[in-house]
């Protein structure tokens, strides 16, 4: 009989752990709905006890009344004291979460040099904080920390923890490769071994990475019997990071016939490892295995030609069934019906056999080769689409833009910007100041459309990110700008590219406000449609 | 009894099929004289038959007398030909390396689909080339391409295939994992049954990362009774890598007590990696196991005490064992334990109970507050707490700073900078384009530091990040740059916040040289310190 695994995720929890990883709670949230849309079981959020961020997340995200269940991070009882007094367990039980997720020493070695109490007391701390939890309802998951650790040093005592945090009513035992210094075959022997005395328990897996064999000792455990597996989208982490989702998913999925997410829905894979990549600012590793860009790309030669007769030559999986795609990197075959079912998404007739249809294609596979990428810019590329459908009209004839930026000792930095540009028969040369050159130009804009489009006061940037896209020289290379805009009801993200940042941010910023008015008439009267200003093609 | 695993490098070959990855013959020859410090025991070059870089690199490795094998990589013969007229054989041959890699197909439906021929003829082509190559005195390892996707299709044909090779005369027979989809255990039991049937045979393995599992596939195949282990430096290789070295390395050594490398050799890890991903101009990512500058990292605030009292606590070995080091990250979610640790890790004293400490916390505290994130700025950080020893001394006294960017319709975007400032007595104006404003910033900036120092030549910028802090108004809201810097020794970060984008790069721009000149002495005689320019306090 085929077991069902549950995914437990923690990217907003552990995944916070890494360096240069940092979440507010809006990114939290967004990241929560794309994790609940892609399936997992449990979202663990942060730790209520300890900042601000995280209490405003758990009191937000119970209006989003997402399926998965919500859990909140926090640790036994302190030492000698009452789990009455506690207040991180309070704060847990208050967060309106259905499920806690419990961190205990199961290593004595830790209990004694970390701790510095007594085993029995760390057995105390244990037992009295799952009861205090499940007593207030909620479901409990008890992180055995250091599980393996501890049951190589002191077998007894870190199956003495198991055995407390069941008797005091854990749904699940979590065990943990904290450091993550433990070798597949002996989580292989331990869980086996553990399985066997404990029946009845419900065991979950929870790696590192440091040792290279995060997603391989996931896999062990769960060969071994444990039901339940933690990890992160993209591995994010501490030190060397928790085991990737990305991968542990479709290895039970399609590698190990263990269903964990429903199966329609592991085509989500790409598009949420990117997501998260983006939302956390964080270069994806283009060799990511199963999502990253280079993960079914070949070289020319002897694989293409192979790949091309029959692709099982050379991909151990049809690439399609985690969302991602095929790329030969001599000639690009892939990506049209992508973007023809994105048209159609969009409510756009593209012919895939049709000139235009071509044409349009043609055109973002360039922007993409140039580094465009639209995966983080749904605007900017329903835009194209919808300018193949000649839906499109430019809001103005772009002329000119300056932007002075002037520091001197003792003074305030100052912006100013000059946008020259014609509007129908009209020419328009306006100028702003900002607190930065991107709102100074910003502001120089909307003070020329203001006047024929009135809704854009109705919008305005809530997020602005810079890549850049090749490593060699920072400073001389090309970036990429993300903008997100929003207004009452909408949020949306486009996209520019330049060697310049502030080009960059000017291309995106006109997208955004392009999108803005999609359908949308000026006020005022202006002339018939105008060529496209030409930035994309300077 | 302990066995010995031989190491097989093929970092010059397979993993110059990564994408993005392109070695000359000088950066080869480079990277051999560093594997051969590092004890690996093969090289593999290239393929002498596919390029003239491959060729000259083979003419050229000889002269440097290096302990290791030096490898030639090739295929079987072409079908329905003879092994004399073969050129590519005959190019191994005369390369005058002493071994050879030769790969020929292990499953039936590669020889059906991709050599299009019959399974006797493959068998032919692997017996008539290895027998050519031992004729002519090399040592050859033959290479089963897909042998396990074949052992689970066809496992009598698999077995005829190394049969063969070994009648041939092949000296070891290496079982590839090429499209990279196998499992842990389905290695360990086929290489198990393997080692069982052909016990004089010596077995070797040779996986890719397509699951995230080459490495736990290398040690399974290992443990199960294979010799020798191939792989890359940092697993670059085609589509998601192949085995990484830095990885399997010492968990070999250290935790599965099978030597590969001289003992003394494993602390070699930390710099051999980074100075390949140097040579080959990618990024080494932050969290890659045993080698990564966050692998030893510890953030969370429980975490950071615990490895104060004994770093057994969170670190699974010594980083020291692989020429690594513990690094303490500050960040929000801990406090002055880790500050006091990170200066006692560079070398400063801080009293934690000294006025001076407390200021510097506090300073630190209040950066933080204002959106300074010091766990991807360590340069800054650094910076900070050696001001506070009085160990810094100011570059130059600021006057001024414009940056000017002007883009017209049709023509390209130019920007230019100007800076004013005075270093001792003299007051310097200087001016500098650059396709960006922080490279025109930064070639302005350099055009007045480089009379004085001489030294910025050799550093550059790297990697630019920008995040906006809060997404109220993101044209409006302050932002944070992580620059990260490198010269031909070393990486570092620093950071800038401002609700100006220029202003932030400027600041960290500034800090990213201050902290290449620490404790450098001007070339030119500059007068003594001058007051902070005041940046941070505008």
């Amino acid at each position: 009989m085929t077991r069902s695994i549950t995914i437990f995720d923690t990217t907003l929890r552990d995944g916070t752990q890494g360096e240069g990883i940092s979440l507010s709670a809006d990114d939290k949230l967004k990241i929560a709905v794309k994790l609940d849309e892609l399936g997992v079981h449990y979202i663990e959020g942060g730790n209520p006890g300890s900042n601000g961020k995280d209490v405003e997340f758990f009191r937000r995200v119970k209006e989003l009344n997402l399926r998965a269940k919500i859990v909140a991070f926090g640790s036994t009882r302190r030492k000698g004291a009452s789990v009455e007094d506690d207040e991180n367990l309070r704060l847990i039980a208050e967060s309106g979460v259905q499920a806690a997720s419990l961190v205990g020493k199961a290593w004595d070695f830790h209990v004694h040099t970390a701790l510095q109490t007594t085993p029995e007391e760390n057995l105390a701390m244990i037992g009295d904080s799952i009861a205090y939890l499940k007593h207030r309802g909620l479901e409990v998951l008890f992180d055995a920390e250091h599980f393996f650790d501890g049951y190589k040093n002191n077998r007894d005592y870190a199956k003495t923890v198991l055995r407390t945090a069941s008797e005091a009513g854990a749904d699940w035992l979590v065990l943990c490769d904290t450091n993550g210094g433990t070798m597949p075959h002996e989580i292989r022997e331990i869980v086996t071994a553990l399985a066997a005395e404990m029946p009845d328990a419900r065991l979950g897996i929870h790696t590192h990475n440091d040792c290279e064999l995060a997603v391989a000792n996931a896999l062990s455990a769960i060969s071994a019997g444990a039901l339940q597996v933690q990890g992160t989208i993209n591995g994010y982490g501490e030190r060397c990071g928790n085991a990737n989702l990305c991968s542990v998913i479709p290895n039970l999925q399609l590698k190990l016939n263990l269903p964990c997410l429903p199966e329609e829905k592991l085509a989500q894979l790409v598009p949420v490892a990117r997501y998260v990549s983006e939302i956390a600012n964080v270069h994806m590793p283009t060799g990511q295995p199963y999502v990253g860009s280079s993960a079914f790309a070949h070289k020319g030669g002897i694989h293409v030609s192979a790949i091309l007769r029959d692709s099982r030559t050379y991909e151990h999986i049809a690439p399609e069934l985690v969302g991602n795609k095929q790329r030969v990197l001599v000639s690009e075959l892939a990506g049209q019906s992508n973007l023809i079912s994105k048209a159609k998404e969009l409510g756009i007739e593209l012919d895939p056999k049709s000139p235009q249809a071509a044409e349009t294609i043609g055109r973002i596979k360039e922007l993409e080769h140039r580094g465009y990428q639209f995966e983080g810019a749904d605007a900017s590329l329903e835009l194209l689409l919808r300018e193949a459908g000649g839906e499109v009209r430019e809001l103005f004839v772009f002329e000119s833009f300056k932007m002075l930026v002037e520091k001197s000792a003792g003074k305030p930095v100052v912006s100013e910007a000059f946008v020259k540009l014609r509007i129908g028969g009209e020419s328009l040369y306006t100028a702003g100041e900002g607190n930065g050159p991107v709102n100074a130009l910003d502001n120089a804009l909307r003070k020329a459309l203001l006047q024929y489009y009135p809704q854009l006061t109705d919008m305005h940037l809530s997020d602005y990110k810079v890549r850049v896209l090749d490593d060699k020289e920072a400073t001389a290379s090309k970036v990429r700008v993300l903008i997100e805009s929003r207004d009452a009801e909408d949020v949306w993200s486009t996209v520019g590219v330049s060697g310049n940042v502030i080009e960059a941010s000017w291309e995106a910023l006109v997208d955004s406000m392009r999108y803005a008015l999609l359908g949308q008439e000026p006020a005022a009267s202006v002339a018939a449609a105008e060529p496209r200003p030409g930035l994309l093609n300077h």
